[in-house]
């Protein structure tokens, strides 16, 4: 008796460009996985992700050449999306640090992530190898978290330039002279925030200033030590909350 | 000219039963750590953790067959410690990511950490050998994070059983069927409350309901699809905000 061909759990990736019309064509890499090591085939269900927002729900059409062509049966605009864009300012760590932030900035829903030049932040020089290192590993952990939308990283050169980019709404700084966390510290629905965590060691106090002066509020999390990694994780998770889209409720 | 002894950023680990009076003995792994990685000598300062709750702040008084003794010239009750206690209860997944929970909860606070068998978990024995490698995981963050209390660490074989060593706190389980995270939730101040996490898959529907009647709330997430170290994160950094400790103001 034929298997009954179950839907691999996470999405597969698809560039933009190879959507077109009800067919997409997936890469090598990742047809092979689905063939492979899902051990799929002709008619069996997959999903794709193309990173600007539309989850493709597709059986498999064909495979021409290594390369599997899907029929699309669905689309889902924004699918795990959050309602608004949450950009990350983070002092740059060392290597392993700054992919530690990527993976776990991702599945709490990060739009942009810029590692920023500051007093005590690691040197470090921007170069296509970490720039494709981190961008593969935000791909990973965006398919593996059913998100839609790749987050944008960038490296900036100053806290200054990194500012420029920042959208216009509520801004949050972690910082151990802060007060604590309260959703009375955002007035409205805004289009987006963006939140700051300094690199090991924290942003010098000069560089608070220029935060504070451009409007960002200082949050404690807390009475202990984090590592720049689990700031940016416990503040993500506090400043999402606002924008989760509202639930179905099951009973 | 001398060097002027800077005091090391992280704790030092001391034995409950290595503190007596005035003094304290470190063991010669934390000795050599002390003495050999950071040329600390006799009169440098150093802090040490008890796991108890005690941060000691410590001179070197004396070297005694490799071991440090301290001389202790201050002691802080809970420092680092949340306000009241929370408890996890977490679906047992793999190895590496009971790991990973154990890194990620200890920094948010969590005060003890049940790794419970249920229908979707990792099979997985209870050994010394794992105990004791996430005994020694927990340590190391404790030290690392400035906390003072050492999080309980146990294996659950039942959801029923490792319930039955909950408080009877407030109850929250991450369920994307859930309503979203509100202070509102919570009434009062509480002496703990506990947080539960499925292993990768989730509760099964009878777990849920098994945990309902026990008057655990579920909470939604988001979106998105989190692993069971991500949702402990994102659960905890909710769940630990009403206990923070209040935060003088610097300006």
């Amino acid at each position: 008796m034929a298997r009954e061909p179950r839907r691999p759990d996470t999405p597969f990736w698809v560039e933009p460009s190879a959507v077109r019309g009800s067919r997409l064509l997936l890469d090598e890499q990742e047809s092979h996985h689905l063939l492979k090591v899902h051990r799929s085939g002709p008619g069996a269900p997959f999903e794709a992700v193309d990173g600007e927002g539309t989850l493709y729900r597709c059986v498999i059409d064909a495979v021409d050449r290594h390369q599997v062509i899907g029929r699309i049966e669905g689309r889902e605009r924004d699918a795990g999306e959050l309602r608004a864009s949450i950009h990350l300012l983070v002092g740059m760590p060392d290597v392993a640090a700054a992919e530690s932030v990527v993976a776990r900035a991702v599945p709490l829903g990060a739009t942009a992530i810029a590692f920023v030049r500051s007093s005590r932040a690691e040197p470090w020089r921007e170069s296509e190898a970490r720039s494709g290192r981190l961008a593969r590993l935000a791909r990973a952990a965006l398919k593996q978290c059913r998100r839609t939308r790749m987050p944008r990283i960038v490296f900036a050169p100053s806290l200054q330039i990194a500012l420029e980019e920042m959208p216009a709404g509520p801004r949050f700084l972690a910082d151990s002279g802060g007060t604590t966390w309260s959703e009375s510290l955002r007035s409205g629905v805004s289009e987006g925030e963006t939140l700051a965590v300094g690199p090991p060691g924290g942003f010098d106090p000069e560089e608070v200033d220029l935060l504070r002066a451009e409007d960002f509020t200082c949050i404690s999390l807390g009475p202990n030590r984090l590592t720049t990694e689990d700031a940016v994780g416990a503040l993500l998770a506090l400043a999402r909350q606002k924008f989760l889209p509202p639930t179905p409720s099951r009973h």
